[in-house]
């Protein structure tokens, strides 16, 4: 079908072109002599205006055409004397393509609650709203491949499927080929060998221990897909599925692991900077919870670190009064992270080396005996943004820490071979996906960035 | 860590230029005089030879470099005398960064079976073959996002759990957060609506429908993740988990769907060309089952099509004798896909229009009551590469057809709006990314494609 899109028509339109265009109606307002349609057709956050006079052949369908319908128009382009819209056009011809049937279209012209929209998921794209969360949240999921694969970073496809259970981010949902009205038994027991992988499978919290392989191999690595929590939390920032983001680097510590990190979030910044500017604009007028000048600041950031020792002494001396203590050995909360970011660094932050017992056993120890080469890149507005760390390549101490913390080595042999053959210095972080969408636009709700919410006794559509 | 990457060095390395290399040691040949050691560092197919002189400091540590360990060698570039090797580097130091502490390395210097470096898929990357796969995979990953990233397509993180069991594409597997030993009854059967989600819940098999709802809003929209299908076959071809790419456009019909695919297609072989030389290079010399040439025809071929119905006149008239029969109403079989790809169109070819009852409930029926609007687009050496189909876009034709099929509509009816509420021509298509990957390296084994794969009673690492 030959069609022009109103995004080119918007960028590369010509006075007295003609134009084909395809879209769904947003509104109608008909008057004596002439009508406007403006319609959008996801290419872009603008609407066309399509203008219908009243003698014209295109005005016969005038009165079908409604809220929700696809329509067609042939027409020509023309300077628009509407402010805030560079085009508009001249319908020739208007043909309706899809209806709407039912009498209830959802979405009317009145705006609706985000809670409304959430059970109509599968419409809500259509609304200014989640049209432009999801071209901001592909700009950011574009710059994700674009910066690693600069710097020669190789996609790495790590499983969702797996047999370990020891990852140690969280709880796990249990993926089986089983009839659970007809499970075989063992000794009373369900009798794992017989499913169809042969054990007990899960679903993934985490691609790290596999991009370790794949690092320890090809160099540099990261994954980006998601991930899983069985975890029974309704809160406004978790999803029992959610994108993650992980880099894995051959021959790093965490220097260069912080680094990298810094340099990857001023990219994602600056790629939404440059190429949402409507969208953000959209946020900031509409949500008031987002600044284009604010992250356009935060592009050109200076980064800071400081040790977690230091942050805690910085947090005791502020005086402040938190909700949570802050004491050496605690993990800091969102309130202290955001504190330190936006009261005391004014700006991004890197906390790193915190004590060991708040951390995964994978991660480097230092020599102080007490803390691990851990990092977090903490941001305005947000907190904890990247958790990242120098991972342990000492098989010795891996081993102890392991036996430390009660984990079962039998499944992990191919882990510890990594350090068993040619070991090397390696370091990585993960970024949580919808958390950096939220950051740039604001939303407040981790359910309104992502297409196909999964939350507890939630997964419709 | 300062570092020197060997692909940096290939590419734009400097004689005399003193350069940092850290990597894994895969040979070392000692005599007098001289000794040997070849290293790669993942970042490119080549190895660097690292020559050290008897009477150097770097000499020191060189009867312990084994086969496998880490090293770092600090030196000068030189241009090698040796035939196949821009450059080699004369080593001022070595040093030992992790060593073969276990005696049993399973990468030794011979060559090692494809079934044997399975069971050590987490140490294989550090093989030729699937260093030169992965990074393929990876360079094929890019050009995915690449070339729908150009044409503006959006990116759709469509969702992996999903509580709708008709997608029809195959057996899926049971996500559930319960413990399975300890399962909630109600009247003697498995109460779904105390698990996780409220009710019983899948792994996808395919994100096509949900991409629909993001393509009727946004336009053009893609897939690209991993989908699952719990089928207990094993097969060289058959994966448990597997990544899908599936786009899916807004105003398009079957004819736009071809000549996107074939573009597609066309687009992925020459990035393949451009960018994986030293690799397909490889893959032809060792293993055989695809030439470079070959794949640089491809890269210019013009793309043919013929309908369904004359496809299968051709194939009853070769007189060729065939396994399966050639009956108009049957699907083609791999053995008729490759003869008319191969020997009729000398190249790919795209075969439409096939009998609906053979396709999916959710194709468009065509006029002549007995095809479908469906697309499969074949290459020499594979038969099948992309299957797609112009979507059933009228709402009683799509009911009419599912209650034939007997397809429940409860679970669906979000998927029946995006037919009461502006419903508008689209199409869309899926490519098998494995099956790409091993049409371009000539690798025979799905399982040698992915790095972690899954297959029945096989989900190690």
């Amino acid at each position: 079908m030959l069609r022009n899109r109103i995004h080119e028509i918007m960028t590369a339109g010509k006075s007295g072109q003609k134009v084909v265009v395809f879209g769904w109606v947003r509104t109608k307002r008909m008057s004596k002599n002439l009508s406007f349609i403006a319609i959008n057709d996801g290419s872009c956050q603008d609407l066309l205006q399509v203008v219908v006079d009243a003698d014209s052949e295109a005005s016969e369908c005038l009165k079908q055409v409604q809220t929700g319908c696809s329509i067609k128009v042939e027409g020509l382009l023309k300077d628009s004397p509407a402010k805030g819209q560079k085009w508009e056009i001249v319908a020739d011809t208007l043909t309706i393509i899809g209806e709407v049937t039912a009498q209830d279209y959802p979405l009317q012209k009145k705006g609706h609650s985000l809670e409304f929209l959430r059970d109509v998921a599968h419409l809500r794209p259509r609304t200014n709203t989640f049209g432009a969360v999801f071209r901001v949240r592909n700009v950011l999921a574009q710059a994700v491949h674009n910066f690693f694969s600069q710097r020669n970073f190789i996609w790495a496809h790590t499983p969702i499927l797996t047999a370990s259970d020891c990852e140690g981010a969280g709880e796990m949902f249990t993926v089986t080929g089983f009839d659970l009205n007809n499970l075989p038994l063992k000794s009373g027991k369900v009798d794992y060998s017989q499913d169809f992988f042969g054990r007990r499978a899960h679903l993934t919290v985490s691609g790290q221990l596999e991009a370790e392989f794949l690092a320890l191999s090809l160099g540099d690595v990261y994954t980006f897909g998601p991930t899983f929590r069985a975890e029974n939390s309704n809160t406004s920032r978790h999803l029992s599925e959610f994108w993650m983001v992980e880099p894995e680097m051959a021959f790093a510590d965490l220097e260069a692991d912080i680094q990298v990190a810094n340099e990857f979030v001023t990219y994602l910044i600056r790629e939404v900077v440059q190429k949402c500017t409507e969208e953000i604009n959209f946020f900031e007028k509409f949500y008031k919870n987002v600044k284009l000048s604010d992250l356009e600041k935060l592009a050109e950031a200076k980064y800071q670190k400081v040790s977690y020792t230091d942050a805690i002494k910085i947090l005791q001396e502020s005086k402040k009064s938190f909700e949570f203590p802050v004491d050496w050995g605690a993990d800091l909360q969102t309130e202290h992270e955001r504190f330190l970011s936006e009261q005391v660094f004014k700006g991004p932050v890197t906390v790193f080396d915190y004590p060991k017992d708040i951390k995964s056993f994978y991660m480097r120890n230092n020599d102080d005996g007490k803390t691990v080469a851990a990092m977090d890149v903490l941001v305005p507005g947000v907190g904890e943004l990247i958790g990242g760390s120098q991972r342990e390549e000492r098989l010795d101490i891996l081993e102890g820490r392991m036996d430390q913390l009660s984990i079962i080595k039998d499944d992990l042999q191919w882990y510890l071979d990594l350090r068993r053959f040619g070991s090397v210095p390696h370091a990585g972080f993960g970024m949580g996906f919808e958390r950096m969408v939220m950051f740039v636009t604001g939303m407040q709700n981790i359910r309104d960035v992502i297409p196909c919410p999964r939350t507890p006794n939630f997964i419709n559509f």
